[in-house]
């Protein structure tokens, strides 16, 4: 514990620091000419415009379901019971320790906190982040080393508040729910579940409306600029280019900050909700506190590898390194330095078992490089699949849009095995661990646990790529708009192609991350139903998919993910199709735009993405949030499973069998259908890119580029990828987390208690059915 | 009894000699002119060419797999015992009945026996095939009723023949392998299953192949032909036309048919194993034929049906009545008779609790019917999902594809909901009779078996109707090519359209009856394990999704799903580039082909196709056939999991949990995903065909039609569309149902059985854990 009451404020209060030192190093910098500020200046007002909007939505969407949420909690629960072990069996004890209106008060509040910390977070580094673009596009002006830090620094601002905001958070009100308001220790982390709920309800409206936001902005400018009417990309008489370098911002910076909070948040307390097992026997809180600690080591190992980037730069004005380089050596620092934290956190907190649960770690870390590859194979220019959509291509974009699609269906293979052999390999070592009263599953569990948080030490560094990638985006664009010389344009150039691959990077690393998770937030809905009926905790709890209930709920959990997917990218399609309408209205309204000689309104193209983005997140919204409970409530009112446990045969158990068959089987096709959605956008992307640069030759071996008709078909391949890769595909991640935390706090809406659905197991109506009986029977027995 | 033993083969040759009249009736009628007759006989000649070369291959592949599973079987299984019921409990007896190399022996032989027949039901029914196409061009040059009569008829060939070899097939074999065999008729159908994974076979690498085929030619001859060249569909001088033609008798009709061969064919072994616990309580032997029966019935329906189809057909020359029209209401008289036979067999053989089982049977038949008008609503011009695809053409190719596959997402909800429905409400009705001795659990798994094969009652006609589809567009192409008179091309440009509404009809009917069929094969699958355990019928076996190794298996089985996608689309992309190549070095190296005075080498092109398709389904086959049994031995080697059922635990049983969870998970992914490749494809193909006929208007309102940017736009999403209709998802029905056959035949792989490999539960290394524990426990155990 001493551990931990010192080390994590100190890491949290040294991550917001750095977080504050970072802005105030990229503001004071060079913020350019008077034509680059201009129009920085409208991206700025059109991203905050949005952002405030959007909040306002959000805000207002929040706060009803803290309310709902609290005081549905507080009418169906039955308050929270302590724990006790008496050495072989870990169980609820009778008197409850917080009352039902209590709990309900208390996952509302901690509701609006996670809902208010990610807010925070997104808006302040998002604040940064269009302050930062400028800046980088005039530091290109003077040499790569300078944009890089830039750009990296302005990343990195997003990423570290959010990293401490969500460690902070989650600590802060688990301080306040144990300590301060004189609960056990043990029973806090189920009271502050509520924190993460409201962590992934922001983040998946976050994301939604960014993500369409970006797209449609990116498609419509793409469409009617590019294709239509022939000029370059970023073109000033393009109305759609200032609403397309806004999106950068809202999508990839505001949106992935959110789904990466609510991931680090999420996770965090379903891991100390595992804990919770183990303490209760051995009666060590470091159970509970470990994954805190971890994640304050993993800011110190970022917070150094972060300043270490510049060193690995190269200072040359007419550089001609690859700016992958520096990112990648300092991402292996912060690898070295997380795996030295294990050791200590390890070490130092978990007991004689401690050196499986360092193994698991590793496991997670390794994982996350795995993937950093993966993704890198699967999207990048320089391998098989990216060259297979460009060879399709040439015949045109049919064959380009049915190639790009198997490549992205193929990504799922090494996706699968490489989280299944993680899953597999951190529970084997995990239950290897032997620890007196606590049964190897539970101990398997938390290996799976201490593997995702391994995994997501390096979450701050990873976020500072990702939010680099719209920044220098944003550089790039306001050098081609600003005119700026050829030099800064090429680094600019060069350093959007690497903010490409990092924010692909973020996106496996967030899919991995949600596959390792899977398991343990599935099992802390397992545990929270343990709790609403009483079973001990170290009893198995079969989720049987012979069940009629579990299977109908699988079905519908993969339906939701399809139709969750089709009504995103729909919404950018309609979006998109709407600016479209737009600027060709612009076009030919005044012919002087085509001509150079007068200025395109921009904002109108901004304000009408704006509004159509935050009128389409709200249907795929609700459909995510109620499809659950919905099925819930249907199941248990209709049907009427029962389920043995350790003697007992708990009846009406149809309603969360329904639920987790949803939870489980969803979070695979999510998982899997992220990995499609993602992988495949950036696949198009880069094959449009790869021959771009040349990288396609016709039979005479003349570069087929720009122009041809093999790219006007890549092109056409990029733009269905886009709301793959920007708005479905990131909404999933989002989606899979959210739909772990509202069954963790919405449960005890399935779960019929009391006594009469309680039963001996094999008593007289008892006819070898065990798990299932009809309705008959049971009315029979009541 | 006595009622199935005259009845079934009755039906089934009655069925027989059904198809050979209607071959007879077909064959004998006017083939039409010289151009007419030239055309045929190269489609007639490319098609069984292609045939015969892939039976070839098939023949080889299943000869070799026949002796694997004879061996593999042999060597590993440990005989079948005889089952025993002592009023309470159903199990095993001690003394096996069979022994393993007898098992082996007839598990390899009813293998071979399932794939021949489902070989000579595709050879004799796309043989009539295409001898009908150039009958139905002729018949359309005298009237409507005519060219229906014709085509529906050829393409009955195909249907009844299906049906009667694997209703005589399975009955048959179960015959031999009880009666002539003289064993126990309980254990015949744990025998036969081996017929199920050959017709499942056969029909893989048939639709994988077939579909490759047809979508190659497809895509090629549109790319290059309407869109390169702008020369019209089926014009005699794009030299990819014939194979065009080919291709759809290869893809619609024997893959269909193998397709739909196989479904019924597992499906009523699986209801036939499902019969066998109630059989063994009871002493009725009914219970086990009684899905026999039923077929019967249904054949009996189907032909009335189908015969009364030229009446409702209007005579007149210049009708102009939709030739939907008297489909449909031949359909009616299908259902209605199939009720009637449903309840007849119901009443007749099931006992007290008929009724309930007879509205199980509704709810199939009910189903088949819902899912005509779901697949109508997705797929057809005038509802709004191909509406919504044809206004988003008007911004060109990428907007197109983007709401295609939006909507193709979307269809996954009615779909879900009705098979949700379907398989909750069979079941609760099924567990509502009253069996003295049987679980409610196990009566209403047969209630979900009943509704299945209630549904697959109208199989005959619905694939009737679906071959009806390859002929008469083969019709429209051999009129086109041959210049027939224009009022024989309107008539057959109808029939053409009501075809594509009838394949797409019968995709959606192929993916209901998987769904409906997924729990059914998932409980036989489970049977399987209880026998090789010994653990009794009665008890339940949990597949806890909890449990890592089926969390595990769960996400590889959807992984399989999309990589098995991937493989086949690409095939198809890959293959359709070799023939676009093809076509244009004939239009470079003859001139006189453009101008149409010289004919293109249309053999050159069939011959391309073939060889690229025979190629190209060897490795999906081989991934489909390969995981699930690699799978089950890595983790049956690498994994320990143990199951507690019935107060003993089951040591190592992670490979046959690993398995159970690709089985189920993956026929989940599976079903959602051929729903999405089917309907996303049919929605483009027609919105395709919206915009052709006019429904498309500019601001102006000028019609814009063919031709126009937005008709460009919507060629290029059908195009996308072909592979995953025609390719992807057909092939993934067989793939689920694959699944099923073969995990069921190679069980005895992935268990571990002895008396090492059970305990009493709650032993002295019971730490609570129950299911799962580590391998350091149990090798101390040991």
């Amino acid at each position: 514990m001493e551990l931990a009451l010192w080390l994590v404020p100190l890491a949290g209060g040294a991550a917001a620091l750095f977080a504050i030192w970072l802005a105030y190093d990229v503001l004071r910098r060079d913020s350019g000419t008077d034509a680059m500020q201009e129009i920085a200046g409208m991206i700025f007002e059109g991203a905050m415009a949005f952002l405030s909007r959007q909040y306002r939505t959000i805000a207002i969407l929040a706060l009803v379901t803290a309310v709902a949420v609290g005081v549905i909690v507080g009418a169906i629960s039955e308050g929270v019971k302590p724990i006790v072990s008496d050495g072989g069996t870990i169980s609820f004890g009778e008197e409850e320790v917080v009352e039902p209106w209590e709990e309900g008060l208390l996952t509302g509040i901690a509701f609006l906190v996670g809902a208010f910390c990610s807010g925070l977070a997104g808006y302040i580094g998002m604040f940064i982040a269009v302050r930062s673009n400028v800046r980088t596009a005039a530091a290109a002006q003077h040499s790569l080393k300078d944009a890089i830090t830039v750009s990296l620094r302005g990343g990195a601002v997003s990423g570290f508040l959010v990293v401490a905001l969500s460690l902070l958070g989650v600590s802060g009100i688990f301080l306040v729910y144990s300590r301060i308001l004189d609960n056990p220790p043990e029973i806090a982390p189920f009271l502050i579940v509520g924190f993460g709920f409201g962590a992934s309800f922001v983040a998946l409206f976050a994301q939604l409306g960014g993500g369409i936001y970006t797209k449609a902005a990116d498609v419509g400018a793409d469409l009617v600029g590019k294709v239509e009417a022939g000029i370059p990309e970023d073109d000033p008489r393009n109305a759609a280019v200032v609403a397309d370098l806004v999106g950068d911002n809202v999508g990839d910076c505001a949106g992935r900050g959110a789904d990466l909070f609510e991931s680090m948040s999420a996770e965090n307390i379903g891991a100390m909700i595992l804990g919770v097992a183990i303490f209760a026997t051995t009666g060590d809180i470091e159970w509970i506190m470990f994954p805190l600690v971890l994640r304050s080591f993993g800011i110190i190992a970022t917070i150094v590898g972060l300043m270490s980037v510049p060193l690995f730069a190269d200072d040359a004005p007419d550089s001609k390194q690859d700016p992958m380089t520096p990112l990648n050596y300092g991402y292996y620092i912060v690898s070295i330095l997380s795996v030295a934290g294990l050791f200590i956190a390890t070490y130092a907190m978990l007991d004689d078992s401690w050196h499986w649960f360092f193994f698991c770690g590793l496991v997670g870390i390794a994982t996350g490089i795995a993937f950093v590859y993966i993704t890198q194979y699967y999207t990048a220019g320089s391998w098989r699949p990216v060259k297979e959509i460009a060879e399709a291509s040439r015949t045109g974009p049919a064959t380009n849009a049915i190639i790009g699609t198997a490549v992205g269906y193929e990504t799922t293979f090494m996706t699968a095995i490489s989280i299944g052999l993680a899953l597999v390999i951190s529970f084997v070592l995990g239950s290897q661990a032997d620890i007196a009263g606590v049964p190897d599953f539970t101990t398997g569990i938390f290996g799976t646990a201490v593997a995702t948080m391994g995994m997501l030490m390096s979450a701050a560094y990873i976020l500072s790529m990702d939010t680099f990638g719209p920044i220098t985006d944003n550089a790039g664009g306001i050098n081609e708009m600003s005119g700026a010389p050829a030099s800064a344009r090429e680094i600019t150039d060069k350093l959007d192609a690497v903010g490409n691959t990092t924010k692909a990077l973020t996106k496996g690393y967030a899919v991995a991350s949600a596959g390792l998770a899977a398991f343990l937030l599935f099992s802390a809905y397992l545990d929270k139903i343990k709790e609403r009926l009483g079973i001990p905790l170290t009893e198995e709890l079969p989720i049987d998919l012979a069940n009629v209930d579990v299977f109908v709920g699988g079905l519908l959990g993969v339906m939701l993910v399809f139709l969750f997917s089709s009504l995103a990218i729909r919404a950018v399609g309609n979006a998109g199709g709407a600016i479209i309408e737009e600027v060709r209205r612009q076009f030919r309204a005044d012919p002087g735009i085509m001509a150079g000689t007068s200025r395109p309104d921009y904002a109108a193209a901004v304000d009408i993405t704006a509004r159509a983005a935050l009128r389409q997140m709200i249907l795929p919204g609700v459909l995510a949030v109620g499809l659950p409970v919905v099925v819930g409530l249907i199941f248990r009112y209709t049907r009427d499973s029962s389920v043995v446990v350790g003697g007992n045969e708990y009846l009406d158990a149809s309603g969360w069998l329904a639920v987790a068959g949803v939870l489980i089987v969803g979070t695979i096709g999510g998982i899997m259908m992220a990995t499609v959605l993602n992988n495949g956008g950036g696949a198009w992307d880069n094959a449009k890119k790869f021959i771009e640069s040349g990288g396609l030759k016709d039979e005479a071996g003349n570069v087929l580029g720009k122009g041809s008709e093999a790219h006007k078909a890549a092109v056409v391949g990029d733009t269905i990828g886009d709301p793959f890769k920007d708005t479905a595909g990131p909404s999933l991640h989002v989606l899979i987390k959210l739909l772990a935390t509202i069954t963790l706090v919405l449960a005890p809406l399935f779960i019929a208690t009391g006594a009469d659905n309680v039963r001996p197991a094999g008593g007289e109506d008892d006819d070898g059915a065990g798990i299932e009986r009809s309705i008959t029977d049971e009315q029979a027995a009541r």
